[in-house]
Parts: C-alpha cells; structure tokens; sequence
C-alpha cells in the first residue's frame, strides 16, 4: 500500500481500538471485590480458584468475591410463621484482597429478615460463584457443584466497637451506595458468627470444613 | 484513496468486525433465558424491567429472567436440627419468551435441600436480579430494592404427570447440563406451589402480591 493509506489503515485501527482501550483503562485492576456496580469490565476480574481439594480455602475464596448471599432465618411473618424464610443481603468479608472470612452486613430493623432474627438469631447464608462470571465463563450450570458454592449456617448478631471500624470499612469500600442509605432506617452493622460450613465445589457431595480450618487459611497477597 | 487502498481499508475493517458479527449471529436472541453458560455475549440481553408499580408484573418478569435462586427449608441435618437452612438450586419457569410462572426444579435425594423436603415441603425461595447484569449495568447495590428481588413461599412436591413434560422442557433448554447429570442421583422433577409472594423493588418495603395476581399476569411475545 502507499505510505498514505498505510496511515489511513492506521488510523482506522486505532479508531476502532480505542473504546476498548479507554475500557481497558478505566477498570479496576485490584479484582473484583463489588467496586464494579456499574462498571461492566471489571466483572471479569474474578481471580482463579484455589485447588478444589482445599475445601477450607475455596470456601473462604467464595466469601471473599461474593457481594451478597441468600440468608435464610425463621419467618415471624403472620401469614407463613415458624416457615424457613429466605431474603437476598448485600455482605462482605472485608476490603478486596483483605477478606476476613467474616461475613459483615448492614441491616434495618425494618428488614423481614431482621424481624425474624430479633425472635431467632440462627440463621444460613448461601453464596454461590453463579453471581460472578466464573460459572458462565466455564460452562457450569448453577446447580453443578464445579460452580462452587458454600452454606454457612449460625448465628447473626450486631457487630461490637471492636469490629466497627472493620465492618463499616469492609462493606463501605465494596458497596458504596451504602453511605447514601437514609438514617432513619436506622441501619446497624452485623456480622454471621459461623458454627458450620458445607462447600460444594466438586462432585461426591458436600464437605465438611470446620471454622476452625476455614479461619487458619490465610491469603498471600 | 485509490481503489486498491478502498479495497485493502474495506478488508481490514471486516477482519476487525468479523468476530462481532459472529458473535451477534450465534447469541440467542431469545433473551437471557439460561442458556448463555459459556455465552458471555447473551449475558447482556436482559429485556427492560416492566413498571416498577406493576409489582406482580415484575415479579413474572424476575422469576423468568433467573436462572437460579436460593431455597430455604428447615434443617433435618443434625448438627443444625429445626435451624433455617438455606441452598442454590438451578431453576426455570419455562423456554426464553414463555414463562409459566412457576418455578420448576431438577432435584436428586442426595441434595441436603431434599432430604430436609421429604420431612417438611414448606420452603421459601428467593431469586434476584443481581444474578443477571441488570443491577451492575444500573450500578444498583445487591441489597437496593431498585436492584429488585422477590421472595416466594410455598410448598416443593414433585411434578405430577400433567406437567411433566413442560417442565423438563423448560429445565432442559435452559440448563442443558442436567441432560448429563448421572442417573445414579434419581433426579426428578419438582415445583413451587406458591402461597406467598413479596416484590421488593422499589423503596417503602416488600409488596405483597397474591398468586391470583401474580398467575393472571400475561406476556405478549
């Protein structure tokens, strides 16, 4: 070609580029830790599994990268009281590559599921990979235990001063939109004190992990 | 520029768009209805949400578009007796463009969710358009109703022979997966008989909707 439409060709390549460059740019490079509502190319930033075999460690992975989870609590509701009652919560485990472990909320006293927890503190949490792009990426069905997901059942309780700071930062940092919440909501920080954990990341059923082994693993970042 | 270049500028540019256009040719245009695992590309058809004050409406509309959702029963699992438990489970409520309403399961005996079933069948289940890209795309936290979700409760029985057929249909397009899942695990067919509905999609708390009005709701395609 002639050196002009060489630089024509250029130019047409660059024009088409760009928007995917400036994407490129403007996405969050430390990982998907629910900084990304509303910025579409960071959901693909889920990092890789651990190895299936650590049950202990895929567990606290799942908590780490998920936003929010299925809780479910015993209804005081009128109409289905004393019924298995299940509600969608934002949470998080600590600020991106800091995760805790802890499952942290900010909750309403005008919440359903806070109602029920006032009568019953027992409660589980379900968090599955599926709300990530890791399941649909590789293929696996919801239901498929290759699209990891964990049950924690325990107790919900207030966060005390202790854990405050980390709380607040933890779910602030990832979720935002929670600064904005109205104050006459009077929402309060909580935390899921875990007494069991299931994952259910390959086939043969769910195992067993302790919360013992599931707060040993530690993250090298 | 000479017609050489036209032509060289003209095959540049088809080679860059070839894959889009690929890629727009096989994305179900269907709608999000379950089958883009593995489809990144069909994740971003999520149709538009119907009026926010036609909360039966929406509610149709977030059983359909969700390709999962979470279920709570009451736990048999000794460690955990008589506590709320709560599980992921795939489900559908029919093909892309026709559903039923009503949540259909492939479930297996194995399944902790179902062995807690066959002693008690009332269940809650929750499913939320955080699951699909609608609440990242609006930048709407998991846990805002404007990040809508709904909560049905009910019994889970088994599919008689009557609608046998339509809910394997509507698992099966939509969770091709399950036509592999091993015989071994006894999978059969199960439902939600709805009694309860909340719709929480916008601010003031959960609306209830009966199923009367959720079942009359229809789609025109």
């Amino acid at each position: 070609m002639a050196s002009r439409s060489r630089a024509s060709a250029r130019a047409l390549l660059a024009s088409l580029l760009a928007p995917a460059l400036v994407a490129l740019l403007v996405a969050p490079a430390r990982g998907r830790g629910g900084r990304d509502h509303g910025d579409w190319a960071a959901a693909a930033l889920v990092p890789p599994l651990p190895p299936r075999e650590d049950a202990a460690r895929v567990a606290r992975f799942v908590t780490h990268v998920c936003d929010w989870g299925a809780l479910a609590t015993l209804s005081t509701d009128q109409a289905v009281r004393g019924w298995a009652f299940a509600d969608v919560l934002s949470l998080s485990d600590g600020p991106p590559g800091a995760g805790s472990g802890v499952p942290y909320f900010y909750l309403s006293p005008l919440q359903q599921s806070v109602g029920n927890l006032q009568e019953n503190p027992h409660a589980t949490l379900t968090m599955s990979l599926a709300q990530t792009n890791f399941c649909r990426k590789q293929g696996f069905d919801p239901q498929s235990p290759l699209c990891a997901h964990i049950i924690l059942s325990g107790t919900v309780t207030k966060v005390n001063q202790t854990e405050m700071g980390f709380a607040k930062h933890s779910l602030f940092v990832r979720h935002p939109e929670m600064k904005t919440w109205p104050s006459s909501h009077n929402w309060f920080f909580a935390k899921l004190n875990i007494t069991n954990i299931w994952v259910l990341d390959y086939f043969g059923g769910p195992k067993i992990v302790t919360p013992e082994e599931y707060y040993n693993v530690t993250f090298h970042q």
